[in-house]
């Protein structure tokens, strides 16, 4: 137990120093591993592997909703992203740029990719011309690129991946039904597969994407009582179809501007895993995305029938869920202390006693819990516990969620909130950018979204006092 | 029919213009679409979906294999890339240099990835440290960029997608191993799936990575005659490992420097089976990796019960392949023609003569066959032809290649046939660098492959007449 503890001890305590405490995690958990390019990381094979799970399944929700993959260049020419004024205005500050193809200077300019709107929409003006080529559902799986100064590993890296679907749309009506869609994936997906609860609303102006008409997001409440905007849903108008001059002719004969959207996520959600479910022990991994959902520990495997009984239970389970047998000659303490480091769901072990009882022991990663199982049950039994992992996860966050959620009728209130409890605060605004500035300023707070599910704290704004009848989310965030 | 020949009209045919005959597939089967950067383009949904289907089958390859997929920065500073002398030689003249990320100008500039064997060292080196780390068998699936003068679809593009293998290993035997085996995995692959037969064999010197020691080959055949090479697997030796410092306790406590490999395909796959199987219709498509592998299309949609039925195969067939109904107001001609464009495997019709006589008509893409089936048999049937459709290709790919294939004993006739025959070449070789620039300077061919499978067609060297004992594959090249 000498090396069960010492492991233990390498991580920081959650309570005593957060950031270090994540730091420490996504290290030792082995997801990620720095480079000697500030902001970028190697993610290592077991960080890859829960993104695969995560590509997988929401590959095929986009999928199931009648989505495309295609895949854009990397690089955006100056003039072409200068064409839409906000957008630029948003991204060229925060862009990479190429300047030299080998020896040779180049003529423009380009841009590694920080969005591909523009991309999409030159693309868009070859290939549609009538209503007919309506709507293209799009999506690429890519890595972008933001300059950022300050970096965290998957909450604010230079390159990160993720998916960014495009849609086009012969009328508004359907761009923004897109918009809704997909924003409710984006939901079902966190709260069905990650087990983390989300708030669904929409993004005030300030805080719009950059050339949008609306920015729809789903916000998740972390461990620390920041706020992380998990994913996010944008509705354009026909703004970028004018500015790139797409159209097409309708069914009437006369020529349309048609309608867009794009929405995103990324490896930021692997961030939002570690800081919504994982303790001082290290990772808990929903068992969704865990690329080893139970992990078979042989105790005592020198005694004889103790490695081929766990062989045996590795090749029965494989076909019920994903199973790691660790028959390394590391002591059995020194397997459980690394596998709850790196949040395997389930740990069964099994040694000489067991299998005269033809049991074997059971422990859920998410509450410690042990149980003795039948081994004749163990098809049963597995994946109720999976189940049971997901859903106590899921209730763990909901409730710590709710203990973390406040709501302030006043400045004074909402002050004081916001200086002594970490989490979410509920308050009404009058819809004025300045009252939003203050809060900021002055309380250290940002609108995280006005929630589809409104209720009324006040008739009145939070910071002037004037009547309102908007209550939003206000929080400090990643 | 007028529409239908229209369409196969705007296809050049490739006697007439092969070059041309390509770009037209790539556009008209909407594989890709051009874009404002040169040499970088859009693949289109149709054409990325054959690139999931090859993704989908070699990573489950190399996941049998004990690969595990990570994923590295896509910048690699100056200084990092200069550290190994050979590899920094062949690629600075063709690498995109990032200079400046938002307003400010970098430190050090980044080059955008040509390969990442530099990224890969720099991790071992901080990861590797005992030969209980070893071996690390790693891949990623990515882009990278090379800055071309002259591009083409899929051949040669600026930006392009592609696996890359990096593996790590405490002896030189077993990375000699690792290397052989990828290069097996790539041939059993294209043979297996992509119907396609290729030559495998060892590069020249002259032919190889920048910084391996060999440099394994696939070469495959286009039907105008040319090489392609298809997929490389690398040997390393220790070189890298001395380049950027990777050492490691071996069991007898002392440090060495371990042996690497690394291994590589790309979306010029997809124009090797353009080329390959492709015909004046369009597209062929093997099987294993077509998008659709049967199309449904309704013949007299209008009378009762043909749509009704067309959909009801549709659920059945889906069971069994990758199913289309298509049910548009098209003309059944002019499906026929762009299914055929697309290369789809098989067409079957149902029109309501067939629903009486309770049965369908199938055509294949590869010969154009056309069979009565019972839709009793269908669950029989469709496997069957989609596995003869697989090997007609094959065995018609095979035979051209044997008809393409020639031998020379002396330069005359190796230059008589480099002008008069497309095709590979097959003649002896004394070792000697002069006289494959010889070769290449006088008759236009460069040497594919000194490949495994040897016959001695004389014991003199087809340049310089010396003794020789090695026959290699020369030909003209994509």
């Amino acid at each position: 137990m000498a090396q069960q503890k010492k492991m233990v001890e390498e991580i920081t305590s959650m309570d005593e120093d957060f950031a270090k405490w994540y730091t420490d995690v996504v290290k030792k958990a082995e997801l990620i591993e720095y480079t000697s390019v500030k902001g970028c990381m190697v993610i290592r094979p077991y960080g890859y592997a829960i993104w695969e799970n995560i590509v997988h399944i929401l590959d095929s929700m986009f999928k199931e909703t009648g989505h495309e993959n295609v895949c854009m260049p990397m690089f955006i020419p100056e003039s072409l992203l200068n064409k839409e004024k906000d957008h630029v205005e948003g991204f060229a500050p925060e862009v990479a740029w190429v300047t030299h193809g080998g020896e040779e200077k180049l003529e423009e300019r380009l841009c590694v990719r920080p969005t591909s709107e523009t991309l999409f929409c030159e693309h868009y003006a070859n290939i549609v011309h009538s209503y007919r080529d309506l709507p293209k559902l799009y999506n690429q799986w890519v890595s972008v690129v933001r300059w950022e100064k300050t970096t965290r590993p998957f909450l604010r890296s230079r390159e990160f991946l993720w998916q960014e679907g495009h849609t086009i749309h012969a009328t508004s009506e359907e761009a923004q039904a897109e918009t809704i869609q997909m924003l409710n994936v984006y939901a079902d997906f966190c709260e069905k597969y990650l087990a983390m609860p989300v708030v669904k609303g929409v993004k005030t102006p300030k805080e719009r994407f950059a050339g949008a008409e609306d920015t729809y997001t789903i916000e998740a409440l972390m461990h620390d009582g920041k706020a992380l905007q998990s994913g996010t849903s944008h509705y354009f108008g026909d703004g970028f179809a004018k500015a790139f001059d797409i159209q097409f002719t309708g069914k009437d004969n006369q020529l349309h501007h048609p309608f867009q959207t794009s929405w995103g996520c990324t490896t930021r959600l692997i961030g939002a895993i570690i800081m919504t479910h994982g303790d001082d022990n290290g990772l808990v991994l929903p068992p969704a995305v865990a690329p080893t959902q139970l992990v078979i520990i042989p105790v005592a495997s020198h005694k004889p029938g103790v490695l081929d009984k766990a062989n045996e239970l590795k090749d029965r389970l494989s076909k019920l869920a994903r199973v790691k047998l660790d028959d390394s000659d590391n002591s059995p303490g020194w397997k459980f202390a690394e596998y709850e480091m790196k949040g395997v769901p389930l740990r069964l072990e099994i040694g000489p006693k067991d299998i005269e009882n033809n049991q074997c022991v059971i422990v859920r990663r998410d509450n410690g819990e042990k149980l003795f199982v039948s081994l004749d049950e163990l098809e049963e039994k597995i994946p109720e516990l999976l189940k049971a992992v997901h859903d106590g996860l899921y209730q763990k966050a909901l409730d710590r969620r709710a203990e973390m959620t406040f709501t302030a009728k006043d400045f004074a209130e909402l002050k004081d909130i916001a200086d002594n409890k970490p989490g979410f605060i509920k308050a009404m605004w009058c819809g004025d950018q300045a009252c939003e500035d203050k809060l900021k300023e002055e309380a250290g707070v940002t609108s995280r979204c006005i929630p589809f599910e409104q209720d009324a704290i006040t008739d009145k704004c939070v910071c002037c006092g004037k009547p309102a009848t908007k209550m939003l989310y206000w929080g400090k965030a990643y």
